[in-house]
Order: C-alpha cells, then structure tokens, then sequence
C-alpha cells in the first residue's frame, strides 16, 4: 500500500469530523522579512516594532494575510489536495495579533457536502480554525471547494449543504482589545487619509505595478508549506490545458493589498472577509495591479477612535489605464463575467482611525 | 600579486594540514525561513518550536541539511574552487541539533591524496567537521574530489589514498541525549507510519515534484555562502558544454529531502549519510521528483523508542511516472550507468520512532 | 481627489523643508539572512555573532549597505517618485552600528534646487538621515536627482544650487568607539591583507562573477519597501525605450560589494562614499564583475589598529577577460565616456585592520 498521502475523496470526508492539520509553524522573523521581500509589504504595522507598541501591541505583528496563508497552507493537505475548484471563503475573521515566535496550527471541522448533478464530483464545506500555542483562536474562516470522488460510478445521493452566512456584521468583527490609538503618530503610514475620508462608492485606483516571476510565487507558497501540486511541477503542467504553473490565489491577494498600501496607508489590519474570488488565473510574467472600491463603512461597538471600512479590493493584469476606467464585470454571450483581466474580487473589512 | 584567492591545487594539499576555514556563521530564524521557501521543507522539528520542546529540544532545529551546506560551504574556497569533480562523501555524522543562534565553524584535515595516472588532475581526501560556538562538534564527513594540478608538467607521484570506512553502523549514529519521545504527539508530523510499517526493499514514490528555477538554486546556495562559481556565472557559463549554470548538487538533496517528507512523515532527523552521488547534472527548468527504497533497519543502541531506517533517496528529473517504474540504473554499451534521468543517489540514515 | 501618492514634483520642494518620510522598519534577522542570499555577502562581520563580539560589538551588525538600502528606500516616495534621474550622491557617512532588531527611520532636508534650462525638470538636492529606534544617527548622506516639473510651462526661475562636498577627508569618517581589535583573530575573515598591503594605484580584479534574475533584484527592492516603479512592471516597461525592467542601483552595488569580498576579506565595514555613479543600466540576464582600485590610504584619528582605504569600485558586465585590461572610460565622439559594460563607479572608504 502506497505510503504517501493522496489526499481526501469526496467520499471522505464526513460531516462534523474534524481534520488536524498536521505540520504546526512557529512563525519568526525570517518570515516576516520574506513576506516583505515577496509581496513589497509596507503597512507599519507590521513593518516597526515601534510603532506597534505605540498602537499598545507588544511589537510588531504578522501581517494578516501571511497568518492566513500559513493556516490555509496547512490544510491543503487533508481538505484540497484532490480538489478541482477552489469555489469560495466566507466568514474570515482575523481573531487575534499573531506575533514573531508564535505557533501556529489549523484545524477544520466538515460542515456539508453535496454530491454534484453529474456524480463525478462534489462539493465540501470546511470551517478552519487557526490557534495560537496558547490555543488561542487566531483566525477562522469557512471554505467551500470541488473535490473528486473516488468512485464517480457510485452515487452518494449527498447532498447536505450547509447554511453560510455570506455576510460578517460590524459585530462579528473583532478589534484587540490592546489597541489604542491615543499615541498614533502620523507619519509612519505616510498616509493623510482618516476614516471620514473614503466615501462610499468611491473607487481608488493604486497605481503601482508588480510583475510575477515563477521564483517569487513558489517561494511565497513554499513558505507557507502550501503542496499543491499545481503550484510548482512544470513537467506535469505542460501536460495540461493552461501548459504552466498556476499562481498560488493567495499570493494575488497578498499582493493586490500591498499594492493597495499606497491609498489606505493608515489601514490598521484586516477584520474580516466576507468573500472572494479568484475571477481567472494568473501565469508568470503577469503583471498585477490594485482597484479598491469602498462598499461600506461602519462604526465599531464601543470604539470612536476606529471604523471599519468593508472595502473591494480587486486584482487585474496586464491592464492599460490608457484605455479609460476597467468595467470589473462584462457582458458575454448575454451572462454578467468578470473582465478576463480580473484576477480577484475581494469583499473585506479593515479597522481605519478616524483621527 | 594577485590578492585575490584562485584556490588551492593538488599540490598545495598537505597530508594531515588543517584547514581553518574562513566566516564563521550565525544560523538563524531568518535561515530557517528561507529554507522553507526555498526548498519546501515540512518536517515538523523544524518547523515548530512547540513540538520541538516537547521531543525534549530547546526549541525548533536547523534542519540538518542546512547545517550540512552551511558546514560544507565554507570549505569550497580552500577545498574545492579548482575541482573538476566532486566524487564522493562519506561517513557523514550529524553529531548534535544546531539551534538558531548557533554559530557554526569547519575546519577540514587533508587526509590522503593520488596524483591521477595521466598526471593533470588528482584525489584529495579531507575530513570536514563543523563545530558550534562552544566547540562542539555538529557535523562530521569526508568528502574526496579531482583537483587541478597547478604544474600538470611535473608528476609528484603521490599515491596516499587513505582507508575510508565506506559504510556507517548503527553504533557510529549519534542519537541527541536530550531527544525523549515519551510525550510525542501524533498529529504534528501528519504521518501514519513508524518504524516497524517500513519493510526492506520496499520502494517509495514520493509523487510531489518541483521545478527549479535560475533564482531558487542561486538563492540557496549564496544563503549557503557556498562560492563555486560554475552555480552563478552565465557568461561564463556560456562558453562551457552544458552552457548553463550548474546546479549546487546541495540543493538536490535537499529538494528531494524536501520532497520525501510524504511518506516519511515521521522521520526525527538525518543521523548520517553512506555516501551520495550526484549521477547526472541539474540545471534550471528542470522539475525534481524523488524516489526512497529501504535498504536496512537497524535498532538504535539503548533506544527502544527509535530505530535506523537506511534509505536510499533517489531524485529524479523529468520523469513521466505513466511510462512505469524507473530503473535507476540502466545497461549502456555494456556497462551499468544511471538513467540520464537519476539526478541523485544518497545512502543515508534517519532516525524514525517505534511507536 | 486621487487618495494615491503621485510624488512630489519640482515645484513641491521647499528650501529648508524637512520630509519625514513614511514607514519606520524594524530590521532582523530575518532581513540578514535575505540579504545573504540575495548577495553572496561574506563578510564576517556581518555573519558571525561570535567574530562581532570579538571585536567589542554586541552582536554581529546589519551590513552597512543593506542600512543604506532601507534608508534610502523609505526616501523614493517623497523624493524620486517623479525622478527622470538619479544624478549622484556625496557625503555617505555611516555613523554608528545598526544591529538586528534596530528600527530605522529617515528624515530629508532639502538643501537646494535649481530649474534646468529647458525648463521640463530641476534638479533637487537632498540631505537624508537615517536613526535608530534611539534616535541616533546611523547613515547621512546627501543625494541630488532630476525631477519632473508640474507645470513645465511656468518657469520658477530657481537657482539654488547648495554647496557640496565632495570628498570626505578622514577626519569626517566615523569609527565606532566599541571596535577592539586587541583580541581579532585571522582566520574568520579568511584573508591575508592588511593596510600595509594594498599600495595606491593598485587594481585588483575580484574574479567571481554573478548573473541577476528578475526575481533576484525584485525581491531585493521590496526587502527595502523601496516603491519606484520602474523595477517591478514589466507591462509599463514594455512601452519604454529598454523594454525591460531596471534593477536598482543600489543592487549592483551590494553585488559589486559582495563579489569584492575576494581581495578585500579583511574589511571592516564601510566608513563612508565621496560619491557614485550607476554608470548604465543593468538588466535581468547580466552578469556583474567587480574591480577595485586604490585611491588613497589614510590614518584614522587616534587609530593606529586601523587605517582608512579609500577604493574606487567599479561593476562591469558581461566582461570577457580574455580581452585584456578594462578600460573604465573610453573616448567616443571626442569625449570621455564610460565603457558600455561599465555599471558602477563607486567612490568610497573602508576601515581596513593595520595588523
């Protein structure tokens, strides 16, 4: 019998059990230097022990979306790795700072399953949670994925959907309870722009460009112990329709919120997500650049010193601005598709200071 | 007079010289890291300070491959920067966990040389040990390589091979004494099989593959500070046979080490090599997949917890699986050679828990 | 209103304003390690805890130019966003020990500016400060860059050109009190030259040679959250004249750096630049050489353990040495111009051992 892990089928995965993700991860420094190096990461935040601890944190925290990937990463194993779609995320909230020496560990729990019309493959419904080496809850989020079935000719009949709340309230989100801004300077963001600031329906182009490289995207995904095939085996990828490596989506949201430091520079990490979509994919040698569009804004229980902003942030390749304002969504064939230059729609909320 | 250093030749070789080897090194998080992304690497002892610690360890381990081309890095300059070829290691020890924060050191004695019948080139034999800042020792090898003569006009007829034990017994395997697996959780190395589920002859295809690019193998071996020119230079390189960067042999292993960590989940760390064969050249483009048949299984001296796996790890490049097993050797004009696509054949020991 | 930063222009600079440029950086070990990897730095000063604090240090200090880079770095969004032109830089002091954990920060005075006579740009001069979470100084220097006007239609009519020095003398370098080097050993440096050794006119060609990937000095520019451009978006660099990405400057000079180890192993930091010049672009695909000439040989004030070399170093690509010795500057068109491959001419000072 084969020694080595080919993942879960369709078939197993059993609703309420609980997956343990193996291969906890002390995150260090080194991995806060290589975040910045690979995704051109500037938020203070995350970047000056000293201004963290002027925000009443102890020093600087990982970026949030580096905790997501070592979370995520760790879950491909036993949740994607005979996935054929990556279908959604909701309800991603960031619970906790994640700081430089912290261990990291993910566990998921089934919530439904349904088997597809055509009974070759089926759909899975995991909640991840990541903790810290207290056991602290530092991130959690739900994830829906296509995955094969082990034996296509046997139907299951499955079909057990869970409900999902597509939406995080102002009250899901959660703001540490360190965080104080009475001793916020403002020039280590750089940035002038406060809560009161953006409006809604406001659209922020952000200007910058970063063109991928296949080093920098499967450096970035083997950082997170991330083993999907797809990501880094070109001999096999010749083989199939697109003939390359696909680009870790994760990696594009990483950089799509660099990109977007230049506009919301006082951004004080991310709340929550309520979704996202890798619209198409992306292939070394793309060049990525940042749309946001400010969908909402909501006051924070018991904070007057924060907002939260539910903000667009919206990937795009290979995009000439000279051709005038990009339509995210197109028309074709008489059905609403993204723009094929549209790499990733993402509906997130950030805390931003209102003074 | 040139200040710079071309290197030593065959005849600049001393038996019994020692050779102190230049910059010391501070191993840290920051290495740690990189090696993650760089190579992909899994093992949870070096990968969690949490788990770690509960094996006994001061906290999470410098993957001993990492300790391996940091040691061996610093003898190119005075051992290998004339060498046509590298012909072997053997009796490779790792003798003591190296922790971030350690400083590393190797100082090499010349142990025997052979001036080469045609009188050009000739075998330098050397014992390489790597020693941390309390002057303990971490790593032992020998390793022998073809050098230039510096004169290939003028025989010296040396012909002082020395003895080398060409095959290491469990008893020369050094277990750490702090290692305890008496609390050792399951779930953090994800793998189902211990030592007694491994049966000789058996042969594991460890599925994963990663494709090298120019930036990967450059990076690690510069992190190495490993100063073999052959692995940097394209304009050189252009004017060679292969007309391309050779690849560091070193990040082979590591890769299909890497690579390996599926289906050999639970392995507590490399006790030490046989010997290894780089059997065919590497080059950017190439995608790495590695193979594991067990020669032997030995128990470990006063441990009943652990026992000796011996491995031979075999990365592979380029290798369509549909096409049926490999062999890794194959007849040509009537001699057994490599398959041209065996990169790699490493003879080495890890330690692997009993229960 | 565009929330972006769009740079300051000609017209935005005010005599005598001081920018408090954004984005404080703690620096670690993680950035250390990165910058090895990126670089092939050796020297020992940088890489071992143990030769540091031999030498009366804490522990082993951040390489002086990768301080350089995240000064500098933090300086291109208010400073060069809009630069046609990086024209030079005087007056580089390093002035103190930046170990891991140091968070930098950076301030620019504009010390003068001066519309050119076509009236499109002007040139801006720059003094940038660099301090420590203590607020000490640890790097100034001073920098003058051509900058787009505004509104190219309205002259301003400015002259403001300040006085520069342009050659420090070594009075104005800085030792570190703390450097000892009653208890320096030999070997972790690996060379044999000390002063006395190096002669004024003296080249020394440092042999090694390294090739730049894209993903090599990408990844170096974000590590120091340096934004411009022009390094990272090869679908705007498609429209441009090369068509290709530009690396860094201040890449080229860590390499040529890094390569000079080989000649210059006994080097103890850089004390300070009269000035340099990038002196053409470099490219992805180039392989950098270095070369080193003596220019002067100095006392250091109440050292007599230490002497202050002053060296030209030069970066040249894609140089076959087969060809004979490199001209620096040829004659074309009746003037002197540098050699096309030549990419560096750095004018700088180290403190090198006397015994």
């Amino acid at each position: 019998m084969s020694k080595t892990n080919s993942g879960n089928f369709f078939e197993d995965f059993e609703i309420g059990a609980e997956l343990v993700h193996a291969v906890p991860r002390t995150v260090t420094e080194g991995d806060q230097s290589l975040y910045i190096a690979l995704t051109g990461d500037r938020y203070a935040l995350h970047s000056s022990a000293e201004f963290a601890r002027s925000l009443g944190y102890e020093r600087e925290t990982i970026n949030d979306l580096l905790t997501f990937h070592i979370v995520f990463g760790k879950t491909v194993n036993d949740v994607s790795l005979n996935a054929v779609a990556n279908l959604g995320y909701a309800a991603v909230r960031f619970l906790r700072p994640v700081y430089p020496g912290d261990t990291l560990r993910t566990v998921s729990k089934v919530l439904g399953k349904k088997e597809n019309s055509r009974g070759k493959t089926g759909i899975v419904w995991v909640r991840s949670t990541g903790t810290n080496q207290r056991g602290e809850e530092v991130l959690d989020y739900i994830r829906w994925v296509m995955v094969n079935k082990r034996d296509p000719g046997t139907p299951t009949g499955i079909d057990a959907a869970p409900e999902i709340k597509r939406e995080l309230s102002p009250s899901d989100l959660i703001v540490p309870a360190e965080l104080d801004l009475s001793k916020r300077a403002p020039w280590p963001s750089g940035g002038r722009y406060l809560f009161d600031d953006y409006q809604i329906g406001e659209r922020i182009d952000h200007i910058d460009g970063m063109t991928i490289e296949e080093s920098d995207h499967m450096l970035a995904t083997r950082l997170y112990q991330n083993t999907a095939k797809v990501h880094f085996d070109q001999f096999q990828a010749d083989k199939t329709r697109f003939k390359r490596r696909l680009i870790y989506g994760g990696h594009i949201i990483s950089l799509a919120r660099s990109l977007s430091y230049n506009g919301l520079e006082n951004a004080l990490g991310v709340l929550g997500w309520n979704g996202g979509t890798h619209a198409n994919p992306t292939f070394a040698g793309d060049t990525i650049y940042a749309l946001t569009e400010v969908l909402d804004k909501q006051p924070l229980p018991g904070r007057d010193d924060l907002g939260a902003l539910r903000l667009r942030l919206v990937g795009v390749k290979d995009w000439d601005r000279n051709e005038g304002e990009l339509s995210i969504k197109i028309e074709k064939d008489g059905r609403e598709v993204y723009d094929p230059r549209v790499v990733l729609d993402l509906d997130y909320w950030i805390a931003m200071p209102t003074r």
